[in-house]
């Protein structure tokens, strides 16, 4: 008999499983990686600003040092955006560092985390991490049923987790409807808005999540640079909250859990407003040549306010991983969602004009073969 | 009356104490910082080696992207050099990530884990930031009592830390004495050989760890590019182990832990023999100037196995505060231990000969103002 080590909520975790990376499917479908398009992990097609390139170089220098832990300027940098005091801010390993130090503070074994059904992957990692009970609400249109997720509420649950918008269906909850709920959940349940995504929204839908920080002192807003920002590969997130969760956030939070170049890299990046117009520009005409092409070939998609397109490739189960393997030997990595339970499914990130059209070619041949 | 959220073990948790950074310094005691000389926090004086540096500007490329999740060519690069299965490597955000990722493995809350007093900081945090029982063996001269510590694993004892050469005293446990040990460990209860200052052994002194790997799937050896390698600011650490406790890390491990940055410097740092052995050397030579310093002011220190030494400033509790705040003034940054229960003594980094110069000089005038 094999010695069993770890609690048996550990055991059990299913790892996270990534969006392909180009390397991967290079090696695996024997490609050229130059000609390979990756639309799987909801990046940035236009990569890193040149603001944040330039900052890379100046910190490049003093990388034999540990980062600040305490990251002064970067902090420094949110406050003045924000209109936070610096010890409201927490910074993450990307914001997947803030979701799970966020499950960690405030959940212990045996409480209960309440999420939305199709709602980011991470959420049910961190909870089955802790040995916590996740309580998960059936989606309605794919997205956030809200007054479900208060109804589901019990005595014992400490986090909800919402995404707004959500990642992988792309919905949306209006401001107003996201406040009234805040307004309603328990003194004592933690909220985390998880808004990765926030950065792609119309102006005419944008809210002030910072406002209702100050009102509620049981709330965390998550925000990340690897999006809009165009930092994936830094790793750096952060999060808004009052000093009472704050304070416990950070006393979790590894002290170097920001790299030096993440940290200078993010600082040049805020200030970029010229680069955050030209990636909604670029996100909004995509959007609108995928959607078209999708409604050309007769297939379902949902709406989406994020830099990605949750779209239907087929009625039967397997149309997910069978158009997603066609795909993948033309070179097209795109994201496959049946551990989401949308097997049906695929998710599509908006890239480049050419990489948009490199991938509604592709899938019309996988679909024209399956 | 406050709300209170989380945990009561997570709120009472004290977070870790970094080394100052040189601009928190500078901005402090009004400093110009390009004078400023810091030897806090066991960085290598050589900075990040040139083969590194080189290894970025490839990588800066690609930084909207995701990292590689699962770090296929670190993994090679590491599985060639250490002789062992890529499978059997675990990469985190320093090994700050695999010490805790670890624990949270290994225990439960309630379960214990050993470790010894004046180990490093993050066992404790670890230990506490899961609501598990802390069996803190006391030290025999500034070290691992290794009997003591076999003799004080608990039947509800899931981990013992083990660092060595140990922070911040510097102690080391020679390789039979080690393994003699893990030999008798009971099967069940994990061991963390945390040796991230392995590097810096004379070749007389080291040990075939991996060898231990092999024979013991309990151990988990722990490795960091920080110290000797001079990727700090980077942030990678990795741990070997077989593929049972392996495949537990992996669960719990955040699938973006390491930056593409640093998968990169360390790929170009584990290749640069040459300068591991100029690190190596400068070590020699600097413990050699600052020990003979420290003999000639009577100052008691213990004898060091790694890039830093343990001074004894003074015979009173607030020697170790007063001296560090004199230092300060003068723009040497070394690192107090009194959260470490060792309020007499401070922790020195070797540096370059300049630096180290720099310091002596300081201390010597810190102490003629005592």
């Amino acid at each position: 008999m094999t010695m069993q080590y770890g609690p048996s909520y550990v055991r059990q975790i299913a790892p996270y499983v990534a969006g392909k990376p180009i390397s991967e499917v290079a090696r695996e479908f024997g490609l050229d990686e130059a000609r390979i398009v990756k639309l799987a992990s909801n990046e940035n097609p236009l990569g890193m600003p040149e603001s944040a390139k330039a900052a890379l170089a100046r910190a490049a220098a003093e990388l034999g040092r540990y980062p600040d832990a305490n990251a002064f300027e970067l902090k420094a940098a949110l406050a003045a955006r924000y209109g936070v005091p610096a010890e409201w801010i927490t910074l993450g390993n990307g914001s997947n560092d803030i979701l799970e130090i966020a499950a960690h503070a405030f959940v212990e074994k045996g409480q209960s985390v309440v999420y939305s059904q199709y709602s980011f992957a991470v959420y049910a990692l961190a909870t089955q991490g802790l040995g916590a009970r996740a309580i998960v609400v059936p989606a309605v249109n794919h997205g956030h049923d809200l007054d479900a997720m208060l109804a589901a509420i019990e005595a014992d649950t400490r986090l909800v987790f919402i995404a707004n918008p959500n990642n992988p269906t792309g919905t949306f909850i209006e401001g107003p409807a996201l406040e009234a709920f805040l307004e309603k959940v328990p003194k004592g349940v933690a909220v985390v808005l998880d808004e990765a995504y926030t950065e792609y929204l119309a102006v005419d839908r944008r809210y002030d999540s910072i406002a209702w920080v100050r009102r509620y002192p049981n709330l965390v807003v998550s925000r990340t640079f690897s999006k809009a920002f165009g930092l994936a590969g830094l790793r750096v997130g952060f999060a808004i909250a009052q000093p009472e969760l704050t304070d416990l956030l950070n006393r979790l939070r590894q002290p170097f859990n920001v790299n030096s170049m993440a940290q200078a890299a993010a600082i040049a990046a805020l200030g970029d407003t010229a680069f955050l117009e030209r990636t909604a520009e670029l996100n909004a005409a995509g959007y609108h040549r995928l959607t078209e092409a999708f409604d050309k070939l007769g297939l379902e998609y949902v709406p989406s306010f994020g830099n990605f397109v949750l779209v239907r490739v087929g009625n039967d189960d397997g149309a997910g991983s069978r158009v997603n393997l066609a795909l993948l030997k033309q070179g097209v990595i795109v994201r496959p969602v049946g551990n989401y339970g949308l097997p049906q499914w695929l998710r599509v990130t908006i890239g480049l004009p050419e990489e948009n059209e490199a991938f509604i070619a592709a899938l019309e041949n996988s679909l024209a073969q399956a």
